[in-house]
Order: structure tokens, then sequence, then C-alpha cells
């Protein structure tokens, strides 16, 4: 925006001996890691990564390895051109968008796992998502430096695994996260949601109202898990709604809890909409 | 040594700290990675770190998740005081000795794993050994943020682990290495060494004497791996001598080839001697 304008990089090379430049001048790097597909909740992400002041880098990468080999890695919505104006017009510095094989050499062998959080919830149904997650921020960090790095709570969990990695391998990173953008009818934003038509999507707003359901039961002072559970999975059953899980979790670590917390808790859930795997999740 | 004394940081927090003012300033770190009970081997590393200008620090750590279940993590040698003079005599610049605690968190959930070249060699007699390595050495770069990092070649196939995940992650760490320090005998230095009597540490010498006998038939024109490792099997064997492996690999990756490129080949042996674990090597 403005007179100077953003920078798009494609080599890993050329992001890593930019970042280093910053470094050496003690610019604050921020980065908001994204597999492109640009919507309204990435956007409130560069909008946060632009508060932080510094220098703001997009990253633009569809990561193979978070996919498993039934997932929708070939027809995941690419649209870098539009992308790219879309982070220019939120004042990105930098888009970072690099190729598969600039990131992953065809002998590519070492992973970054984190073992526990990434056990539960989406790790069960996807069982190499997360190590995809951690090995690819690993990647991205290395090269791109941030000082924070920026997330949506919709992943909650991959927040918290993040978080973990974090702290376990000392990176230099602080993680952020912004809360959940959702459309008009409550559905969170995901560029998955395009799969769908508006009927559809209006259709799969009932995953948060059954969210806000058992949202409202804890509030009423439940604390019980299972009744919570029980009511959430009725409230968002029906013909075209397959739940992969309903949990109780404890909001920063997204580890299973035996009884609600309120304000530390968190329902978490992922449902089979039609053919489209959606996930979402509240406070409480 | 001289006016300047050297720096002993037992706290990983004051160690990043340190280090990120470091870089601040444009310094050029280079690291020594060692679990202590310092030889002349350690010893020719911290020379080698000295060379290259700079601040020089060595990490003394006897890292827990490299032993397996019944391997000597308890009873490792361990002599700050002793290791802390060595160092000082040598010219490090400053000491980075913490504690297990202040490293793994009791919920430590994160590994980094080099999966191809680490299934080889001692990786299927230790098989979660390489494991514990590349995840303790990713902390400590990130703690320390070393450009260079200093490596002794015995242990070949970790260089070959550590150079991979480096180029894997884009770690911006560049791996050197220092040829094998023996003793008289022949003996590759090793803190196990000290396990053994003057009359085994002589006995053990006949591990060398089977890699110069490989070394001898490859020089004579010999490229055929599997005669060679029989050569150097029938060498080395004896009453006290059990050998876990003798294979024949690629220099730079440790790697099994299947015919001797001359100049680019390594044969790499590991054998119990008595109760100690030796491993070993020589370039063909």
């Amino acid at each position: 925006m403005g007179v100077k304008s953003m920078k798009i990089i494609r080599s890993p090379k050329e992001m890593a001996e930019f970042a280093k430049e910053l470094k050496a001048n003690s610019q604050k790097i921020t980065l908001v890691p994204t597999m492109g597909a640009l919507h309204e909740g990435h956007l409130s992400l560069v909008k946060k990564a632009k508060e932080e002041g510094g220098i703001c880098v997009v990253s633009i990468f569809v990561n193979p390895t978070q996919f498993g080999p039934n997932e929708d890695f070939a027809k995941y919505p690419r649209q870098l051109e539009s992308d790219f104006k879309a982070c220019e017009n939120e004042g990105a510095d930098v888009v970072f968008a690099p190729s598969a094989e600039d990131i992953y050499a065809p002998d590519f062998s070492t992973y970054v796992n984190e073992e526990t959080i990434s056990a539960n919830l989406c790790g069960k149904s996807r069982p190499k998502h997360f190590r995809g997650v951690t090995t690819v921020l690993t990647i991205l960090f290395n090269i791109v430096k941030p000082d924070v790095a920026i997330f949506g709570e919709k992943d909650a969990q991959q927040v918290s695994v993040v978080k973990r990695m974090v702290r376990d391998l000392f990176m230099d990173t602080e993680i952020k996260t912004v809360p959940i953008y959702r459309e008009e009818s409550g559905l969170a934003m995901s560029s998955r949601n395009r799969y769908m038509d508006p009927l559809e999507r209006k259709g799969a707003a009932r995953i948060y109202k059954a969210l806000c359901e058992g949202k409202r039961i804890s509030d009423s002072g439940c604390t019980n898990v299972d009744r919570i559970k029980a009511a959430v999975i009725n409230s968002v059953s029906n013909a075209k709604t397959r739940v992969i899980y309903v949990e109780i979790v404890d909001s920063e670590t997204s580890l299973p809890i035996s009884e609600v917390v309120p304000g530390k808790s968190r329902i978490s859930m992922a449902v089979w909409y039609g053919q489209i795997r959606l996930i979402d999740n509240i406070l409480i």
C-alpha cells in the first residue's frame, strides 16, 4: 500500500538472506504462515501482524507433508495472484511463496514431531498431519526468523502443538493468536468452505450452533464433560453430518480434561459435512 | 588464559540472551557440542573452533534422550570442573552446561527425527539414539545460534545425520568436522575408553588395525564391498570382540553403497569390546 511496494520472494535462499539482513538491522519480523486461498480470517491475521510493527511477512505454501494420502492436497484451492493482491491491500511487506521442490529435497528425511498433543483430536484421524505442520513451520521459522508468528484460533489444536514445539525446542518465536472469523451464518471461515455451495454453507452453520449449545450448558453451571459432549453431538447430528469427534479440552494445551474449568476449557469438534471435513471450537 | 576469563553459563535463558546480544553485534559464534568428559579429541574440536574466529562456545550436556534404556547414561563419566579447566586452557569463551531439567520439561514431547540415514549402522542397534542427537542439537542450535558447529569424524554417521538435518530444516549453521584423534596405539579417542584398563585399550586397537587392513585392500584396487567387509571382520575378530556391524558407505551420506568409489567411501564399524561399545571408521 502506498509508496513502497510489496516484495514477492519465491526463493528460500533469498528469503533467508533478506531476513538475516533485517535481523542485522534489529528489525522485528512477524510471520503469518498460510496455505493461501486467503479469506477474511487470514486477513485478520495480517492485520494483527501489522499491529506488531516491523516487517510483516505472509508465507503462502500448500504444504504437501501435512496432507494424508487420501486428502485434498491436489484439489486444495490455489490462487496466488489474487492472494498477492489481498496481502498488498492489507499492507504486508513481503509474501514468501516457495515451491514444494524448493522446500523439500527429493531425499528429504527430517521431520519435527510433537508426540503428545498431536495424538488427540484431529491427530487420530489425520495421523501425520501435525508432523507435517511442525516440520514446515520449523523450516519457515528457520528461513524467515520471525520474532512473532500469528495463527488463527480455528485451528486451536494446531496452536497448542506449535506452542509446545516452540517451548520444547527453544525456538525464538512468540506465538500469538487471533479469534475465529465467522461467516454471517456463524460458520467458521475456512479455505475449504469454497468446496460448498451457499445452501451447504448455511447448513454447515449447525456446527457452530451445536458449539453454542454446549457453551450454553456450560454457562448454566454444568462442568460434566460427558453431558456437554452429548448435547453438542445431539445438536449437530443430521443426515448430512457425521461427527469425527467432539472433545472437551484444556484451552491452552488442547489435552482432554475430565471436568470443565470455566474460562479455561474448550469444546473442539470435527465433522464430515457431506464430503467436506470441517473443524470448529468454542471457549467455555 | 589471558586477561578475559571464560564465562560459564548454566541457564538456557541466559545463554540465549547472551547469544542474541552477540548476534546483534554481528559476532560470529562457533559451537562445539560435547557430553563432557573431554579428551584430546574434543580439544582438537575446540582448537578448530578457535580458528574460526569470533566467539567459541563449548556445550557440555550429557543428553538423556540419546541413550537407550539399557545404555550407560547413569554411569557416563561426568567431570565438569576439570572440563571447565580444559576449555579455559584451550581459550574457549563460553562453556554452556545446562541441567537436564532445564532442557527437558517434565511434559517434553517434541522430537526432531532424521529417518533415512539414522536407520542404518548404529541406528539399527540404538533405535532412538539419533533422534536424541538431532533433538538436542536443534535445541542447542536454537539457544546458542551458532554460525558454525564443529563435530568429530569418529561419529561419521552422526555428522551425516546432522548435515542432513541442517539441510532439510534450513538451519542457519554450517557443520564442520575434525579428523579422528587417536591414542598412540591407534584406538580412536572416546570418553568411553576410560571404561577400559590400559591393557584393554591396547587390545581394542585391533579395531583400527582391521580398518587399516580394509583400507589396504581398497588401496590395492579392490572395490568389492563384500570382500573388504569380510577382511575387516576377519581381522578384528577374537574372543573379546563381537562385531555389531562393518559397512562400506558413502563418505558424505553414510548410506550403504554397492561398490567402493575410491576417495568417496568409508568403512564404518561398531564392536562390542568386552562390555564396551566402540565405533570407528576410515576413509577409503
